[in-house]
């Protein structure tokens, strides 16, 4: 027979979310708390206070990542759980919070239950993962991974040129570069799943096995900015003309590529962008995710045979990579133990790739790690209209304490 | 036997246009001389100099429009020629200018060769005609021809905040309403092409026959802005995709209305304009202009009917006429004239619309009037590059002064 499971509880774990979304909350139920803000630090203390309140002792390191430990009988490498506190500006109350609410919401549930951990349980909480203040996103966990210079993103500043050191250092999160995460048993990571599918498909929950690897254009098509009155059809350069041309052929061949293939031309400027002037440089970006490189290589077959091929009305055009990323696979082993878990807690589940970065892609590269998802309503994130049913939240949280329990059973 | 026709001196037309070219001239043969700023003030006051030197009176109006008379024989409403000294920021040193540098040399020749007119011959400086500082264009002409309101034009401001009124004041010039144009015999207003067709078509002069209609719609799409990796492509409302196909099909039926219809969608903004989120929202401009208002009126159904036809990619379409414009016809007499002119001095020329707008439309409504072309190379205007031949400006010159002395024999 089977045994019972440990869960959490469902009205501290909504209680727990309510009392965060208290730092920078907005009055439309979202939350402003960019990194190393007076609302971060906050929210950090807070957390920090919970913790030792669980008998955890609490580390900072260099880059200014919160470690809380509750100790194992045996002192091995721990258990990570935790994802950010930080958010965009007018975000929402899961992003983030949620993975780092999940493992504090886990290490409650043992201690209530007397639970003595045979390894240790560490609670992580990643500074700036939203890049929303300071540049790039995912900077603490790109930092321990060796993707980014410490030096360089210790210098980046935000709009109001308040440098990155200096604004650690003023909220009092500046720690020694040997607290760092070096070696885990497993990293686990829940978040929102920041898309609709889950929701579409009337599903709990999302185990992730893999982020997908994108890559990202920035295509310039220079024209001429004749005037709108005098200049004869025939006559004209118009970018805009080439960059309608361009985006539609590229919409109809990418259509035919793969079915889970996404692409967005999400930035557009026109210039001089006046209604009496024909357009004389339109600058646009494509990016395009997949989970196979394969796919993401015929994307870039597409683009960059476009520049040459497609209607350009007369006018020059540029395909411009400015980046690409490979597509980050999951620990298989933890993988496999998420969706037995889900399954074995009677919770509806699929496997998914996350189209969405995230801290454990980087992390991924030296620790066994994997992520779960659980349903963003309307598919909604970096918005105040974010929210996942306080239910989903904790199915989450009962799956990543499962196979917690069972790596410590290992 | 045909008798000789009286010419403009080409070596003096030369210095005069480099002369007021020094007014506001920029470093890559340019001019900047905003309406009613200091240098619009010494053009002002060159050209009053010139006239005064011709034994002209000079008066102003309340608008600030110059009038300068040289009296005829007879004490009967002028022939009046003129155009605007005013020119857009980094603008060039032929469009307005040189229409007011026309009516100058046209009295200087007739001077030097002692013909006193029959009925007097007045010439114009409009005040304001690019509203390039203060808007809208065409602001005095518009003012007294009764399209504009007199004291809202006055209250307009600079990007400063500078009212119209004080900045007038300020150079001293604001005069009478007593002095505005009120009636005369014709209005010649000679002016660079601003497109490319003359040169293109090897030509010398433009008989302007008409100003064409237009319409101006702002189309305005909404869609929503979700995530561009983890938003399936099936379940987007992707506002720049419904912008791509709006589009592409306007251009497809609007390309079939008529060969001489121009379109232009000059003004694009895409929300929020971030390379990693779907756009939720753009809005764009889509103008055309067309002398026959019929096809106006098949641009228009075109419109509107994509608003609710087109692939909408799940977004809602909206279109709003910001303004339209019927065409202006000139006066058929003036424009067989000006015809007839170039014809017996040898000058290759055609009959055209004017797309752009000018001064001589709003006029065109209580004098007889007309306008003429000289060629604009590469179609350029509004730019440093803009640049007429000075023995085109010669050749558009003798024309109106052919015609201004067949009006005198009337």
């Amino acid at each position: 027979m089977e045994k019972q499971k440990l869960l959490i509880d469902g009205e501290r774990l909504k209680a727990t979310i309510e009392t965060f979304a208290n730092f920078g909350g907005t009055k439309n139920n979202g939350v402003t708390r960019l990194s190393l803000s007076e609302e971060d630090r906050l929210a950090r203390e807070y957390f920090q206070t919970c913790c030792e309140a669980l008998k955890m002792s609490v580390v900072v390191d260099d880059m200014g990542n919160m470690y809380a430990t509750l100790p194992g009988i045996e002192d091995k490498p721990p258990i990570a759980i935790g994802s950010h506190l930080d958010s965009v500006k007018k975000g929402g109350r899961f992003d983030g919070v949620l993975g780092v609410i999940a493992g504090l919401e886990i290490v409650r549930t043992l201690v209530e239950n007397e639970i003595k951990p045979r390894i240790p349980i560490t609670l992580v909480n990643f500074t700036n993962e939203e890049g929303a203040r300071f540049e790039p996103s995912m900077m603490a966990s790109g930092v321990l991974s060796g993707k980014f210079d410490k030096e360089t993103m210790m210098q980046k500043k935000d709009k109001d040129g308040i440098i990155f050191a200096d604004a650690l250092r003023e909220i009092g999160f500046t720690g020694e570069e040997s607290n760092r995460l070096k070696e885990a048993a497993a990293f686990l990571e829940l978040h929102i799943e920041q898309g609709p599918v889950l929701e579409h498909e009337s599903l709990n929950i999302g185990v992730v096995d893999c982020v997908v690897g994108m890559v990202c254009y920035e295509i310039t098509i220079n024209g001429e900015s004749d005037h709108a009155g005098t200049t004869p059809m025939t006559m004209r350069k118009d970018a805009l003309f080439a960059a309608n041309n361009f985006i539609a052929e590229a919409r109809r061949q990418l259509d035919t590529v793969d079915e889970e293939l996404v692409f967005t031309m999400g930035r557009m400027n026109v210039s001089p962008n006046i209604h009496t002037v024909i357009p004389n440089q339109v600058v646009f970006t494509l990016e395009a995710r997949h989970k196979n490189p394969n796919i993401i290589k015929k994307v870039e077959d597409i683009v960059e045979a476009l520049t040459r091929n497609c209607e350009n009305e007369g006018c020059q055009i540029e395909a411009e990579k400015l980046w690409d990323r490979s597509t980050v696979m999951f620990n298989e082993s933890l993988v496999d133990q998420l969706e037995q878990s889900a399954k074995e807690l009677g919770y509806s589940h699929k496997k998914m790739a996350s189209g969405a970065g995230h801290d454990a892609q980087f992390i991924a590269s030296y620790i066994p790690t994997a992520m779960l998802f659980v349903p963003s309503i309307n598919g909604k994130s970096h918005s105040e209209d974010e929210f996942t049913p306080y239910e989903d939240c904790e199915k989450g949280i009962n799956v990543i304490l499962d196979v917690v329990l069972e790596l410590q059973n290992l």
